[in-house]
């Protein structure tokens, strides 16, 4: 996990919206010199844009003289040199090539959507052609078919392999992108069109019901046009931001899509008081937002003043924000120079991202540290975290003190560390003995004999074990307990950090029931007490994205671990947007005697307590640690669901006197019961099939703990309901999901 | 496909309702003796409830004690000879083993549902061990939760992979079914239960919901199980009838489900004039139904008396049911007769129903004429139906008589048949000539060298022909026309059988594009002279169970050919539950040469003429038979949606004079235009994720032909929409599916 920061590189483009720049090479050059680090450029000239018009309307106009509708479509011919200015390159990186943004590939009448449709195929086929790997493409055209569009993009993206397609969309309501002042398509479309014999169309279609809520109009827009195009990764937004944002929580849902490029028009920016133009502080914070994505959109100033005004500037040195002010507030380069303002000052980031930079949105098996043994490296990176081991010292010390006053002061208090990895809650526990005077001995119990060597080492080594511990050498749910002067004693103070992201499913009840013999049955204390996992419907796109690309039948039914960036919650409490979290099971220690007892005499079957009745898929020996749960989640605004975001809470240790020690991941509590702790990333359920959630619509989620007597695993199943007219109706369910086959092994 | 009839074998079972029948085995014979094929009995005897019952209570009684939640939970020990009466044998075949009706897998309350899943296990697992097939569940109990009731069935189903489930659910509303007189765990379930830490329960759970409308409310239970097992095939439904059907509706959502077996309760029964217990009209209709699928129900027979009663009348010769009822209207074999009374007295098969007998909900893939040649017996089959290739001939001989008056009665018509197989179409030519008086010149062009053999040795053989026809083998698109006195001329009437199942799915229109060339410019005729295609939105559990247990990930992909039986039609117009099935698109013959000519110069991507602009995804030589539509159907129940069915229609012939011969596959107009027909099945178009759709719900269906210069493909895509208070909501968007890897070549 590398700290590099993810301010250093921001790609800001000069989008040419002329519509005769002259070769798209020279102008790039141009804008180069004056510090940007692409352009736009319409892929063709108005000489294509005029022919296609001409035959358009001849066509057309032919009609109208009655010749019927048994002629063919009208054909247009392949590009000619005067078609376009573009040509392979090697600098064509550097080029965002906008298709004809007069097209109306989903027009209702067939004649538009045809010759839209062979202009776009020539025109993408160029690009890629000639080495462009980026191509802007406008929104659907405003009553435009949607399906139509969306279906002629999913044949773009099969021309090749190597070209990413941007849909331009503003965030909600209408389009304030000029794209050319050539005469559009659509308004070629014949008024008294009626649907010939080449396929039926919708007679009674409601235009006005895509328009009827603006907020997430063109959102809806995009979730369609995705979903035909089945989440292609080379399928991205370039997003329009308005001059007024829209709703947080519009915001919020953009966050979660692919937006690859921002678009940024001269009206978006407004003056400050010096005249200079600059972004409000909502936009300021917006796009900051965005930049720090692990892959950042790059920035597109639109209609910012022709670069031939300031090329002759260009050798100049580059002037602050402030001098250029003073200047001459309508320098033409002063919106760039604005955003390069902005990428230095960028605010700094909060220590769970600056520590998991790289691992944004990238999905892990969560790891299965009893069947396997841990690297050095992976301790070592837990051990930095700057919350978690000073917490585990408050909570031994809390627990020390009180057992000193249950016990007297005279008792020496019996620690073990289980599961000690490479000793920090060895060292916190000496600490914490230090700092509450309570005497102490310590015993590090760990099974990975890696681990063991350098226990040993330590406790000979380190000034602060001075050769206190006792290092032994073994699975925990084999070890007898500490030795005393010849005879085996019971455990104080169990300590151990075996909970994972969704704080079960690294096995830390299985574990902890299986030393739990070696805990003093009258005082002895578990840290941590008790834990929790927490549960939230969210929409990613970008993980669905990934699982798509993945090879593998089980992909989707398996917990990923992953340090959640891009994603959007579905369910929220208010509106601040504080997600509604809830919490699926809880896990306490020390366990009741008898339960561990019935568990014990029913592994394996044993006729006398329950046998084959007993649990559900296994033996019996482990269903005391299943669990099941059905949460109820409302969702104010529409969506589309991919997953649950999974946390964890857990309390290390509650006093006597009432003073709690704890760890949160979840978000709506972490800040307040462990800011700043980076040990664990968040779990994500996918779902296989993205479920369609309407406004106000209820999600229930059933989920499992499952287990038999070799592994645990998790199940999920969503169900999407809403109430029209007061009625309940489900309107989507879930296959249901299972780790089975990936299940944790025990 | 054979004509047995589907009515010779019914299997009726006696359902065993004492809880102390005495061993299966025994009962089972007993049974077999009066006359039933089998029996119902219950796995497990009266000293199993007691000791269930009594180990909950004593857990109970303690909880009042305030021995807190501390303890494990009760466990019930595995099964003792006492328990059950059932073992091995080879005639457990005719076993329904029902497992306890006392169970309550879906409590809310942790400890009944533990024992109840315990319970289920034991006998679930001692079943399977004893050889028994079907297994008989009670549905779920009301107020209990289904996700959990459907989580245990799938475990169940993981048990064994030959046994079979049956859950037994009413057709609506609350169950008849008496079960036991046993008390039932969910009265011990304890009002006071609040959820405790073993997992979070819905506190605001609203129960009035599942029962608000009653009508479809035992199908949602199902609809969620079903989803939940992931349509395992070996969980099906036991459908109890009412005494009153319910609505139609309702009757046709449960013909397209899985009902393995139908329960009728003697309550269901009414007297006839002679007091002899019968069926009402509606119910024989519906058992008369279920019991003509391929694959029957069972009936059993519920609370119709002892065996004991009747065991002595079982060596008498059966009396017709006249004759019983005048003997004795209360003997206990009353209802067993009369069911085979009705098993007696089927009424006769449809036409279509008797050809297709074995064929029912069969998927095949279509056709491949082009690609592939095809074997005699494909053509015998074919050329047996009793309607097409009257039609043909009538067809044929208006265009003849049309013919004669234009060009003069002594112009001899040339009649050619492309695609001529065996010669059927031929023969009716001759036909058509004879019975209108028109002279015609006959030719039979067939690319399949096999088929040629035989067309002309039955030139040479049949006295029909009598070597009047001219045979040429050849691809109809590289023919070059008739030779008449080394000249080659036109044809006047091209007569072809290339529709497919959806119309063109066989290529008909590529294949009559191909061949145009040889008819005459003014005067041509093409028979068929159009066809159009259609579609509607459909529920088929069957085959959607059916395609998940296959292999490949093409499955879904891919429009199947299939006789429908056992399905739903979704959108309905009407309370007669006409089905809407709308016109997709149409094609149309001969082609504008225009059209023809722009298509043949676009083959390969000629520049002149579009080049790599042409085509979605081809050269453009055939995009003038691609299609698009958009159909937007209503659902007034909801329902599950597994795909589309399509049909087509086809104009063979409309003479000057007005008359239409047409042909007609779509169910709404079939039996008008061509009833009995029966050379085409219709189309099934899956959906690789069930959608459900709300009551009232629209469904907007998007597809398309698609075409390269290679070969032809379907594509679809369908989105649910509702709308709560008026606004318009998509709640569910499917992939889109294409068959572009499975298209049909050319």
């Amino acid at each position: 996990m590398s700290n590099t920061s993810p301010s250093t590189m921001w790609f800001i483009g000069y989008e040419n919206n002329t519509s005769s720049p002259g070769p798209p090479a020279r102008t790039l050059t141009k804008a180069q010199t004056l510090g940007y680090d692409l352009i736009t450029t319409l892929l063709t000239t108005p000489v294509l844009h005029a022919r296609v018009i001409e035959t358009v309307c001849k066509y057309l106009s032919q009609s109208a003289d009655d010749v019927g509708t048994d002629r063919p479509l009208p054909l247009i011919s392949p590009l000619t040199p005067d078609d376009t200015e573009l040509a392979p390159g090697d600098n064509n990186t550097g080029l965002v090539v906008r298709i004809s943004p007069w097209l109306d590939l989903g027009s209702a009448d067939p004649v538009i959507a045809h010759v839209s449709r062979q202009v776009f195929n020539l025109e993408v086929a160029y690009a890629s052609f000639c080495g462009i790997q980026h191509v802007l493409v406008s929104g659907p055209v405003p009553d435009s078919d949607e399906t139509q569009y969306a279906r002629a993009l999913l044949e773009a993206l099969s021309v090749s392999a190597h070209l990413h397609f941007f849909v331009m969309l503003p965030m909600s309501g209408e389009s304030e992108d000029a794209g050319s002042d050539e005469q559009h398509l659509a308004e070629l479309a014949r008024d008294s069109y009626t649907p010939n014999d080449r396929g039926a169309v919708l007679e009674d279609e409601e235009q006005d019901d895509v328009n009827a809520d603006s907020s997430l109009n063109t959102w809806d827009l995009w979730d369609g046009i995705r979903t035909i195009c089945d989440y292609n990764s080379r399928l991205s937004v370039a997003l329009e931001l308005p001059r007024k944002l829209p709703h947080q929580f519009i915001q919020d849902r953009w966050y979660s899509e692919p937006v690859r490029a921002v678009v940024l028009q001269r009206t978006t920016f407004i003056r400050n008081t010096a005249g200079f133009p600059v972004l409000a502080k909502p936009h300021q914070d917006y796009l900051n937002q965005l930049m720090r994505l692990r892959l950042p959109p790059c920035i597109l100033l639109s209609d910012v003043g022709a670069l031939e005004l300031v090329a002759n500037e260009a050798t100049a040195v580059e002037p602050t924000p402030a001098e250029a002010a003073k200047h001459s507030v309508e320098k033409p380069t002063a919106h760039l120079q604005y955003i390069r303002h902005l990428q230095q000052n960028q605010p700094p980031l909060p220590t769970i991202e600056r520590f998991g930079q790289g691992y944004q949105d990238y999905m892990q098996s969560p790891l299965q540290p009893l069947a396997d043994n841990l690297e050095s490296i992976t301790y070592e990176v837990f051990e930095k975290d700057p919350i978690k081991y000073d917490w585990y010292e408050r909570a031994i010390a809390l627990a020390l003190t009180d057992l000193a006053e249950a016990l007297g002061a005279d008792t020496e208090i019996v620690v073990a560390v289980v599961g000690a990895g490479r000793g920090p809650l060895v060292s916190k526990a000496i600490l914490a003995s230090k700092s509450s005077g309570v005497k102490a001995r310590f015993w590090a119990v760990e099974k990975n004999p890696n681990a063991y060597v350098h226990l040993q080492r330590r406790n000979m080594t380190d000034p602060l074990w001075d050769k206190r511990v006792t290092v032994i050498k073994t699975d925990m749910r084999a070890w007898k307990g500490p030795v005393i002067d010849g005879q085996v004693r019971k455990v104080h103070i169990l300590v151990s950090e075996l909970l994972g992201s969704f704080a079960d499913n690294e096995l830390s009840p299985e574990c902890l029931d299986g030393v739990q013999h070696v805990l003093d049955h009258e005082h002895g204390i578990n840290i941590p007490q008790s834990y929790t996992a927490h549960a939230t419907p969210i929409a990613t796109p970008r993980l669905h994205t990934d699982l798509v690309g993945r090879a593998g039948a089980d992909k989707w039914e398996i917990p990923y671990v992953v340090m959640l960036q891009q994603y959007d919650f579905l369910a929220t409490l208010d509106d601040t947007r504080t997600p509604d979290v809830q919490l699926t099971w809880r896990f306490s220690h020390p366990v009741p005697p008898a339960v561990l007892a019935q568990a014990e005499a029913r592994k394996g079957g044993s006729a006398e307590h329950g046998g084959a009745g007993g649990a559900v898929g296994g033996d019996g020996g482990n269903e005391h640690n299943s669990r099941y749960c059905k949460l109820k989640f409302i969702c104010q605004s529409r969506g589309t669901c991919h997953g649950l975001a999974g946390y964890f809470e857990t309390v290390l240790y509650t006093s006597k006197a009432g003073e709690k020690v704890e760890l949160s991941t979840n978000p709506v509590t972490m800040e307040a019961k462990s800011k700043d702790m980076i040990s664990w990333f968040p779990i994500f359920l996918p779902l296989k099939t993205p479920m369609h959630v309407p406004d106000g619509a209820e999600m229930e989620i059933s989920m499992w703990r499952q287990s038999d007597d070799r592994k645990v695993w998790y199940e999920w199943v969503v169900e999407v309901y809403i109430r029209p007219a007061g009625k309940r109706v489900r309107v989507g369910m879930s296959e249901l999901h299972s780790s089975r086959k990936n299940g944790c092994l025990m």
